[in-house]
């Protein structure tokens, strides 16, 4: 079950854009499977997309038409296929969706994003995308975020929304996004989607500064799996109705402004790794003291990803010294392990390089019982820090993930 | 249960190297936990050890005194306990194991090479180690591999033996090697302790470069769960008892002796993933047409180490759409996705980006219900290739690694 994570309740709209679903009945009956999102005349949008090398068909496309300069009118997702490892097929079969699309909405295709999740190396089958396309237009609001974060689950247990309102010179700035994502999650990015928009007026190349800042600060720091995604995107739709204009870091405003979206991104991605696959344990790693930030990363993923350290946070055993084994094995080559300190929540468990003389068992064994666990690394070799967020392995991830096609 | 793998019925004596078990009590009653190795004069000692920053406390203390140019007289090992994580307490305790085999074979403490595994960061019980050594010593025998195997074992199901003869001028040259692990298992090395001893004279140089070479070809071409082991090392003695002396690889015979040291290894490293914690099929990644063998493990690795990858194995499930994702982050960031082709032993999976014409899912899934499966890689832009060995993750890896310590 989803770790101290509840479906969301309430999230503002915005102004501008417009949001509809349908049961397209892709991979399954009676889902909401397909996602449009429509954008007033004039939004502009930005966007980070995954690293993979075998990046899927739709990435391709909705990069070209972003590159392209059109004014982008609206954004298609499916789920229950991600029209990944599908080749020059899979490339027709997303620009096909994006003029379904556009036939029904009255524009050009490369007026449309596209976006799909789930299954890689099926073929996509656009003819019942297509055939859903105008109920989900039908069914457009602004209304309707909760709805639409319903329809781009996958193996999600719980939607997943965060909203924000902040005030700029007495003008109010709505901030909302959504997210999917539970497995195949791992920067750079989470094999996850997500969609967040503003009413404020945000000039282009300031709206890509802020989605790459944002995603660096929350998406990029999650891992559930260590597998990068073929499919992630992280989209920020600025539709300019609210009384706020933003054109460059500088302007009064931007700092709210951004911080919102920043908080949104990153809600929305420990939504993520709160339901993660089979996860039963939220942790957070923090480390500290480092010469870099590159390190304090590489310290932190090499916690956060390893099985014997996730498999012990199931079991709620203080079986601290696979932590250590992490640290050593993350490859800063210089790294001296005696001078650094490793806490668990606020108990100190190993300085020195073995256990510390402070430390009892049973404090160890009354932090691992709770369900949100910080592991802090203070490398005691510099100033720089980095936070990451991660979530144990149980029984129910090998599950999940070896029925996940049947 | 172990992947086509069975507990050895034979090992070949090695005239000058002398075997004794105890049972010391360290973790559990009624099961060997002490091997000792006691070396003939003038045998030559070599060994690579961990890459860990957090190496253990003997690993520390074997390179002091392989270091230190002493005769190597004897080898001891403690399973129960890593002493690793343990600090400057572990380094006395692993230099007091040292004297107390010392005083019983009557040799200096510098003559003992020390190693233990099992469970990191708990304390060292030096006093039942060094209470149970004299009966190790007492059944010291040359005819003792398979209870040396049995007695190195933590989480192993079988133990783990390999022995070859070959003919060298019409001597005999013997090898046997015997390894444990099978959790924490990822190069550089595994987690795990090899010992391989033959009787041929070997010079200290031409040693170090065979157990190196031997080392890259077998222990570091295996992953389990992708975390590096803070005690791994691996041991290869030259008794010299055999009428065959190396003194480069030049001499006549250096070639097929190194040819049974490294099938040793093999043998050994394959065993352990076969045994691997919870290992239900066994995997050889083969990764061909790199530019460099680097580029070709880099690769193999992100295929061998991903969860998904693995836990699709796990359900005979060809949703190999999961390969394709590890090959497109394994951070090639030039490699053309549409060049390569993917085959499950000889079905051809994947080209051109996408899957093949003549992929059947039928052809997939009755590779799939084998045990034993290659996965290769053709990336068509080079002559460089590497081959890895791994296992799949299963429930029973989860259950073995959250009930460890308990």
């Amino acid at each position: 079950m989803p770790v101290n994570l509840t479906s969301p309740e309430f999230a503002h709209p915005i102004a501008g854009v417009r949001l509809g679903t349908a049961e397209a009945g892709i991979k399954r009956a009676n889902r909401k499977d397909v996602l449009v999102m429509e954008l007033c005349a004039g939004a502009q949008v930005a966007g980070v997309f995954t690293t993979n090398r075998f990046c899927a068909a739709p990435v391709t496309v909705a990069r070209e038409h972003l590159a392209s300069g059109s004014a982008i009118r609206a954004l298609v997702v499916n789920t229950g296929n991600a029209n990944a490892g599908t080749g020059d097929a899979g490339l027709r079969d997303a620009r096909d969706t994006c003029a379904a699309l556009a036939g029904v909405l009255g524009c050009a295709p490369e007026q449309i994003l596209p976006f799909s999740t789930g299954v890689i190396m099926e073929p996509l089958p656009v003819a019942k995308i297509a055939a859903g396309l105008p109920a989900a237009v039908a069914d457009l609001r602004e209304d309707n975020w909760l709805n639409a974060a319903q329809a781009i689950m996958t193996t999600d247990i719980v939607s997943k929304a965060a909203t924000r309102q902040v005030q700029v010179k007495g003008a109010t700035v709505t901030v909302t996004g959504i997210a999917k994502g539970s497995g195949m999650i791992h920067p750079n990015m989470a094999t996850m989607l997500g969609y967040i928009a503003t009413d404020a007026a945000i000039a282009p190349a300031l709206l890509q500064d802020m989605v790459r800042d944002a995603a660096n600060a929350s998406f990029n720091c999650i891992t559930v799996d260590g597998d990068t995604s073929t499919n992630d995107a992280l989209m920020l739709v600025a539709s300019g109705q609210a009384a706020v204009s933003l054109q460059q870091a500088g302007d009064v405003g931007y700092a709210e402004v951004y911080a919102a979206v920043r908080d949104v991104a990153i809600e929305l991605a420990q939504a993520i790794v709160r339901d993660g696959e089979g996860a039963t344990k939220f942790m957070t790693v923090a480390v500290e003291g480092g010469r870099d930030a590159a390190e304090c990363r590489q310290i932190g993923y090499a916690i956060a990803r390893s099985p014997l350290v996730k498999t012990a946070f199931f079991a709620s055993d203080p079986n601290l010294g696979r932590i250590l084994a992490a640290i050593g094995y993350a490859g800063v080559s210089d790294l001296d392990v005696t001078a650094l300190q490793l806490y668990l929540d606020d108990v100190l468990v190993a300085e020195n390089g073995g256990r510390a003389a402070s430390y009892q068992e049973e404090d160890g064994q009354r932090v691992m019982q709770q369900s949100d666990i910080t592991i802090r690394v203070v490398l005691n070799r510099g100033d720089a820090a980095a936070t990451l967020w991660t979530c144990d392995f149980s029984y129910d991830y090998v599950k999940i993930n070896a029925s996940y096609r049947s």
